[in-house]
């Protein structure tokens, strides 16, 4: 089960907005911080922007800031917004040809269970991803936690 | 936001065996029934036989069944046995890099939403998304039922 990359950036400016208060950043610095692609970025902040989730300066000295203050970013709407769409199956998507459509039971389960996790995401602004700006600036020899990241919990059936 | 092809196919197996009872059914006609790939299901079906959800017989007369009752087979327990991983974001896979990785809050959020996704899957077994099998013979004419399949109902945030 994965979340699209475009939502995975998202989450990232917005923290890293977040840190960086009132200065403007761009594109260039953004991409360059998380080491991701320029393109990729692009495409994200005019989301974000879209949405009200970001402000947008242009010009030779402009860039990006947050619209609003972390605390009334929510997450769940920030998912809403940058996930393409929530077709867990073949049958959420277009182009389903299963032969059950119509009588099966799984779509009302997915669903409610897409609900469950977008509800705790509900539960969360972006002032609870908050990280200090200086988190951003690891010294390059610091970085090479190699391809190790947190552990994911599924937890065992109560 | 996507479950892999392997669980979406895992359900309809487990679905169709329920509906076939007692009946041992083959690769050959479970693709054919839901016109999917043979290869696909094959590696479905060897799954699902290793964790005990059908099991199989070998030989000319061979084919699979439900290993045991469908309320017995909880849906959480079909999921956590053919997603590869749960990597919501780039953090979680091997080849992580990002360059907060440690002292970043979402992975405990992304953790708590997917357990929250679960959860609601474990309240439900296959006996809840039973079919008969009729269901699964819908005569050619009325299967074009078009591209359009169940309406994702993503809640606006309460």
């Amino acid at each position: 089960m994965r979340l699209t990359t475009l939502s995975d950036y998202a989450l990232r400016v917005l923290m890293y907005s977040a840190a960086s208060g009132d200065t403007l950043l761009t594109i260039e610095e953004t991409a360059r911080t998380y080491q991701i692609s320029r393109a990729h970025l692009m495409k994200v902040v005019n989301i974000l922007v879209r949405h009200g989730f970001l402000k947008g300066l242009r010009g030779r000295s402009g860039g990006f800031m947050l619209a609003k203050s972390p605390d009334s970013i929510v997450v769940g709407d920030v998912i809403r917004a940058t996930e393409p769409d929530f077709a867990l199956v073949e049958c959420f998507a277009t182009g389903n040809q299963c032969i059950v459509t119509g009588c099966c039971k799984l779509p009302s389960m997915l669903n409610e269970a897409l609900n469950a996790f977008i509800a705790t995401l509900d539960r969360y602004t972006i002032a609870d991803l908050m990280l200090k700006k200086s988190d951003f600036s690891i010294p390059k020899k610091a970085r090479s936690f190699g391809t190790r990241g947190p552990t994911i919990r599924v937890a065992a059936r109560a």
